[in-house]
C-alpha cells in the first residue's frame, strides 16, 4: 500500500520551529510535501492574493522532504499546493502549524494557520490545524508531538463523517501533565484591545494593536476550559457561518 | 432624541463608488463616521495587522461627513474606529460596503467587507455587510440603495435577538425587477480555481489566481438561489465555527 500524501503548511513561515516539529511527525506517517509562506503570516485570517502574482520556489529546508516557499498567505499556499505543486494528485491530509500560540476560541477567525486548514477542507481535503500555547521562538514542541501524531493517525485511519476540519490546541505543559484529548466547542471569548499610540522618527503618528484575551464563557465544554485544565482541545470546525437560530427568528419576523 | 451613530467601512477602499452609495443612505438615518482602508483590500478576509504600526488620517472625501482613511485591513479599520476614532462613544450600527461583487455563500470567508462587519459584531455592535453583484467600477448602486436603507432601518429599529450580523447581497437588476428581501442560509458552493502561469519581465515565473464560482447546492433556501431568482438575500451570520454535528460524532467515537 502506498503511503498517504500529507500536505504541510503554516502561518509562521517555512523556517519557523513549529513547522519543523510538524514535518517530523508527518514524515513518520506518510509522504510529505511542504508548501508554506516565505515570511510570517500570523493574523492573516482567510486572506487571499488576487491583485498580485504569487511566487513559488522550491527550497531545501528539511532533510529529504520536498518543500516550497510561497510569497502569499497561508490560504494561497494551500491553493498553490493543490493546483500547481500537487496537481492531479490526491492529498490525503493537510496539516497546518504547529502554530506558535493559541488558536482557540475566536482566534480561529484571525488565524492564518486555521484558515489554511479551512481552505483545504473547502477543497474536500481532511485537515487539521495544530497550535501550541507558547508564543516564543524557543518553544519546546516535543511534548506536543505525540498528540499531533495521535490526531493525524485518527484522521488518516478513521475520518469522521460530519465535517473534516479540526482545530487542535495543545497546552504548554510537561508531557506527564497533559491529561488527554478533549472534544470541545469553540469558547465564546473575546479580545479586549487597545492601540498603543506613538510617533515615528519623522514625527508622524502611528497606532499599534495590543490586547488581552478574556474568556467570560463559563462552560466546561469549551476549548479554553480544556486547555486551562490540562487537556489538548479538539474543536471540529466548519465553513457554514449561517446563524440558524437567527434565521428562524428573522423568518418569523418577516412573516409577522 | 439624538441620531444613531453609524460607522461605515468597506474593503474596496475609501474612494470606491460603493462606499459613497452606502454613506448617502447612512446619512439619511443617522450621524455617520467613515473609517475605511486607503487602498483596495478585497479578499483580505479577517486579516489584522499585528507586526506593523497602522496609519490613520482624517480625510475630506464626503461632503459634511467625518471620514478617516487607514493603512490597514477592513478589520483594522473597525478596531481603530472603536478604540481611537470613536473612543468611548456607543456605535449603534456598523455597515460595510457596498461591495463591488458578490459576498454570498463561502465568499463570506474571503471577504474583507464581511469580516469588517463580523469584527463589529464580535465587539457587540450590530452590523451588516452589503454587496452588489456587479464588479465594475461604474456599477449603478442606485437600485440597491432602497434595500440598503430598508435593512439598516430594520437593524436600527428592531434588532433581532439571536445574533446581530447580516450578510446582504443585492442582485444586479433594474429596480422594478427586484422581488424583495429573502432570508436565507449560506449556500454550500465552491470555487473551481486555477493559476495562470507566466513569466515576469526578468523571466521569473509567477502564478496568478483565477477561478469560477460553482454552486451545486440545490436548495431553494440559499442565498445563491435567492439572488438568481431576483431577491435580495439576507443571511444572518455568526462567529461560532463549531461543527456541532461533528462534535457529537467525535464525542461518541471517543467514548466508544
Amino acid at each position: 500500500m502506498s503511503k498517504p500524501l500529507i500536505l504541510v503548511t503554516n502561518d509562521d513561515g517555512i523556517v519557523a520551529p513549529g513547522i519543523r516539529a510538524l514535518v517530523e511527525v508527518a514524515a513518520e506517517l506518510g509522504e510529505v510535501v511542504v508548501v508554506a509562506p516565505d515570511s510570517p503570516q500570523s493574523g492573516k485570517g482567510h486572506a487571499i492574493t488576487i491583485h498580485d502574482p504569487l511566487r513559488l520556489k522550491k527550497v531545501k529546508v528539511f532533510t529529504d522532504i520536498e518543500a516550497w516557499e510561497c510569497s502569499g498567505t497561508p490560504v494561497d499556499c494551500v491553493k498553490l499546493a493543490k493546483h500547481v505543486v500537487l496537481k492531479d494528485r490526491n492529498i490525503d491530509l493537510c496539516v497546518s502549524g504547529i502554530n506558535h500560540g493559541s488558536n482557540a476560541s475566536i482566534n480561529i477567525l484571525y488565524s492564518g494557520t486555521m484558515s489554511a486548514a479551512m481552505e483545504a477542507a473547502l477543497e474536500g481535503i481532511r485537515a487539521v490545524g495544530f497550535s501550541l500555547l507558547d508564543f516564543s521562538f524557543d518553544a519546546d514542541f516535543r511534548p506536543a508531538q505525540p498528540w499531533v501524531k495521535k490526531v493525524m493517525q485518527f484522521m488518516l485511519d478513521r475520518p469522521f463523517k460530519h465535517g473534516q476540519l479540526l482545530n487542535v490546541n495543545i497546552p504548554k505543559l510537561p508531557p506527564t501533565e497533559i491529561k488527554g484529548l478533549r472534544m470541545c466547542r469553540q469558547a465564546d471569548a473575546r479580545w479586549v484591545e487597545k492601540f498603543v499610540e506613538g510617533r515615528d522618527p519623522s514625527g508622524h503618528p502611528y497606532y499599534w494593536l495590543t490586547g488581552e484575551f478574556v474568556n467570560e464563557d463559563q462552560g466546561n465544554d469549551t476549548d479554553v476550559w480544556a486547555l486551562e485544565n490540562g487537556y489538548v482541545s479538539v474543536v471540529p470546525s466548519m465553513h457554514d457561518l449561517t446563524n440558524y437560530e437567527a434565521l428562524q427568528e428573522l423568518t418569523n419576523l418577516q412573516q409577522a
